[in-house]
């Protein structure tokens, strides 16, 4: 075969080994330092949950009074959150195991950002039994890192 | 009565009067021009909805493909917004009365905000039925005002 050939065939080769890679790089979008840095809390406070540990998850949130968390009504402020979920969820038991799932992250600039998501709680019937739905938080940057500052999360 | 006495008289009668007036300012935090333009932006959609224009209530909305509408799942999209509104409210009567209530406005620095509160859709039992629930919203600042990019709204 002729260099020249030999050297088309190899091309057309390699580009149609390349193809399905060079269009799944079209449809993926890159995600960004801050889109992965606010999947990070996420997936930090996941697996405090699954360990059991209440107060690791809770740091996810922004430490203030004027937190919201939104489900169903309106409540208002870090430390009752907290409070809320040690009344709630008293033992790892009752704590069953937290998915997130369907994590986009739509940033607000620099500072700010929106994740969206699915959760997905497994527990036995006895514990309350499974719970899912969805979720928007509102996340923003701090000197501490990325910390929800407003939770809409429904079933 | 001496001029002094008559004086320190109406001071005290006078602060007494001011009493209830200053108690509340130092309870109510003044409203800030950006404040007021996100509540705007809900006051002139709420007016819209009732006297059925949809166009003029979807103007609320950033016209954009990434605009975000949760209610059970995730939508995406101005245009698939604006039809499913044509679609499901299709006449001035299907579109009942809304009224919001509640509102507050969060800001996130000065090109975004959260506004959260409860709206009440008052319709014959024929029409649909009276709905009623909780959203929170992200607006950001545009070129056009202030417009939805997030609506995360629930029963």
């Amino acid at each position: 075969m002729p260099k020249r050939i030999h050297t088309i065939v190899l091309a057309t080769a390699l580009l149609l080994t390349l193809q399905p890679a060079i269009a799944q790089t079209d449809n993926l979008k890159m995600a960004t330092q801050q889109e992965l840095d606010v999947v990070k809390v996420l997936l930090k406070q996941e697996s405090a949950w699954n360990r059991g540990d209440l107060d690791t998850f809770a740091q996810a949130y922004k430490n203030a009074p004027d937190t919201l968390f939104l489900s169903g009504t309106v409540h208002r402020g870090f430390d009752n959150m907290l409070a809320e979920y040690h009344q709630n969820y008293p033992t790892k038991d009752s704590m069953g195991t937290l998915s997130f799932s369907a994590l986009e992250v739509h940033p607000l600039g620099d500072t700010y950002a929106v994740c969206i998501g699915r959760y997905r709680l497994e527990r036995s019937k006895k514990l309350g039994g499974t719970a899912e739905g969805l979720f928007s938080l509102v996340l923003e940057k701090t000197a501490d890192g990325w910390k929800i500052v407003v939770d809409h999360t429904t079933a």
